[in-house]
């Protein structure tokens, strides 16, 4: 039976987990594919920290770089996360001959097309599944497994933290501050959250499907993001009455040659299935031509789901049969990148206007002097002359229509507080 | 570019889903995995009904011999279904050395074994994700996205027929014989709906999903399998007041070295992801010990996307990447398939007990006596002698003293019809 031996550097969350995977499941995956793994060394600087896995002596070592050089090693996997030095030290395993496998979405969605093309030159593998989505193999199963559709849509939720909160925010009606606070007292948050609740995370992971469904090259800077911070108990509160829910969606679709690429806080009928996964886990929603509608749900992180993907990339390079690694850079694709302001979409808008006669009307006029028609009105609450909110769902209309709509009826002596506007998706118009 | 020659068998519903999608989706599949599919004949006795679809002349002939002796064609697609001629159809391939794709679950699942051995023999792929869940990659998932996990069970709703009768009488509350009559007209059911309402078709895509996880032959004849005709909208509304949906689910776990093969109706926590799949659609809940908890939704039949999971095996074998294909026959595993009598499991029974003084002390006697335990009890109308539904949710029981129990139960004078018992899933006892 062919062995492959595998150099991890980074002995955090995901290395732990990846070793004690490799560790505990070796025999049984030996069985099953053929494939006998052995963990040859863990770099860290920190070697002293006992993170509970018992590992043969002289495993684990504090310099990747002796690790990077030798050459015994078949498959370098990067766990240590962030640019640098991350970057070199992909690169200089793809320089030095050896495979590599990350979890590093970060780097990949800002540095990747570098990193690829080295790899492709190189002629060896770069696998990413540990990079989207933890778990769930939605990597392999967007290259492979729906090999045969074009990709109409993807709808992802694939930030556990911000699913979480939003998730908190719905059920128990507590404002984003306090489920933030509870999501990192539980570990489900980073003390600095940016990364995950200003969709930061999320735009990473949707950079690299975009580019493996649509075939362009990874366009992080193309992308529109937009975080869940803003989002009130007010308008998940609306959001239900009208029958929907509000979920960080990281939203790729191609309609003929134009592509968008955009997360954002976004309204989904509560009927859908991505509308019921809750708490921490994941959900990627794909719609290919020839299957229609499909979704797949799992952990997006910790230290044995992520473990799981990063195998499964070991094994599959290790099985050495090539297994169409076409890496998710392969130029094919001709399309344009559709600006923020150029989507049509259905909006939910909630002013904050004073209650009084005529005020639906200026605002209604607005609206109708950009193209946006009304669908549905609820106004809440009666206090004559005070601000009271009132929530409107559009048609389907052109985003930048919308935004200076916005700015002109957030100048009228009638609204009291800065409009919010939250997409719509899954409705027809 | 390489071109791969492709000859199917049959030009029914997924025949003609298949040709469609290579011949429309050709290019696309070309530019994105390399491989350029190309669709050199169709056998079908009637070569004259319009399929709607445009073939290239030449390519629809009426004798699949012709075609299985073609030195041109690469892969054979097997799509007539049932066991003869199919099965002599596809050792005939073999035997020529072709690769083969089939969605012929109920040829698998009772004659696989032969066949998986003889494309073994002679170095050829028998590729079946098409047999399984329709358009979900589901074979694909468990046997390279999971590959690193042991597979600690799976439960699939995979039978798209049973899942429309039971969503209806769950949602609107009419019985088996009008929800079936529905699905008949709209085609989701056929004229004879044995094999899907007796649960022979679940079973039989069971007997794969088993064999591949578990490493064991295929082991049809080994498995337990209850259909839905018996489950009436009593139980499906007494299961709601418990907070339970009842599903057809498909289920096979292994706890040490014990598998278990199940299909029957089931009854699931209502905030189980998996209860909330409704209609026609399917859906796989698979736990792995590293990745957790995952799900895999989608359409499990239609000519589209079954369409895509044959296009998806042409594929990976096309691109000749040998793409990990163990047959699901490699024979690793040392397992001992358990009787469905030494199954321990949570039950619902609904006794038809007269309404009488004592009753429920002498059912509940025989329980005890058999150390079947009482978790909660629902006594619905009070007709002082006369028969009435008396429900109750057990705690972990085995099966056989279930069965005992309720024979001698179902012999009491005040018990006026046979009692029903469904197995409960997704509960911590």
């Amino acid at each position: 039976m062919q062995t492959v031996k595998i150099g991890i550097i980074g002995f955090g969350t995901v290395g732990s987990g990846t070793a004690k995977i490799i560790l505990d499941n070796n025999e049984f995956i030996a069985e099953r594919t053929g494939v006998k793994l052995e963990l040859k060394s863990i770099a860290d600087p920190d070697t002293e920290t006992d993170r509970g896995i018992k590992l043969p002596a002289g495993v684990l070592i504090d310099d990747a770089k002796k690790l990077l050089n030798d050459p015994e090693i078949d498959i370098i996997v990067e766990l240590i996360g962030g640019t640098d030095p991350a970057r070199d030290f992909i690169l200089q395993a793809i320089r030095n001959g050896k495979h590599i496998v990350t979890a590093n979405k970060a780097l990949l969605a800002t540095e990747g097309n570098e990193l690829f093309e080295a790899a492709r030159e190189k002629g060896v593998y770069l696998g990413f599944e540990a990079s989207v989505a933890g778990g769930i193999p939605i990597i392999k199963i967007l290259r492979e497994g729906l090999a045969a559709n074009r990709i109409l849509s993807v709808y992802g939720i694939i930030n556990g933290t911000c699913n979480y909160i939003l998730t908190k925010m719905t059920s128990e009606n507590v404002d984003f501050n306090s489920a933030l606070k509870e999501a990192q007292e539980l570990g489900y948050a980073e003390a600095d959250p940016t990364l995950d609740i200003e969709g930061i995370d999320s735009a990473h992971k949707l950079t690299l499907i975009s580019s493996l469904i649509y075939g362009i090259p990874l366009s992080y800077n193309m992308l529109y993001c937009e975080g869940i911070s803003k989002i009130s108990t007010h308008d998940i509160q609306f959001a239900k009455e009208f029958g929907y829910r509000i979920k960080l969606l990281a939203i790729t679709k191609a309609v003929n040659d134009e592509i968008e690429m955009r997360v954002h806080p976004t309204m989904i009928p509560e009927n859908y299935m991505i509308a019921k996964v809750d708490g921490v886990f994941n959900a990627v929603y794909v719609n290919g031509n020839a299957v229609g509608e499909t979704l797949y749900y799992g952990k997006g992180a910790g230290d044995m789901p992520t473990g799981s993907a990063v195998v499964s990339d070991i094994i599959d390079i290790a099985s050495k049969k090539g297994c169409a690694y076409h890496a998710p850079l392969r130029h094919y694709g001709n399309f344009h990148v559709k600006d923020i302001d150029d989507i049509d979409s259905i909006y939910y808008f909630r002013f904050t206007a004073i209650d009084k006669p005529g005020v639906l009307s200026r605002i209604s006029g607005i609206l109708g002097s950009y193209n946006i028609s009304i669908a549905s009105v609820i106004q809440k609450g009666r206090h004559a002359g005070e601000a009271v909110p009132l929530v409107v769902l559009t048609h389907k209309s052109r985003e930048k229509d919308v935004k200076k709509a916005i700015e002109e009826i957030d100048r009228l002596d009638v609204v009291a507080d800065k409009t919010i506007f939250i997409r719509v998706e899954g409705r027809e118009d």
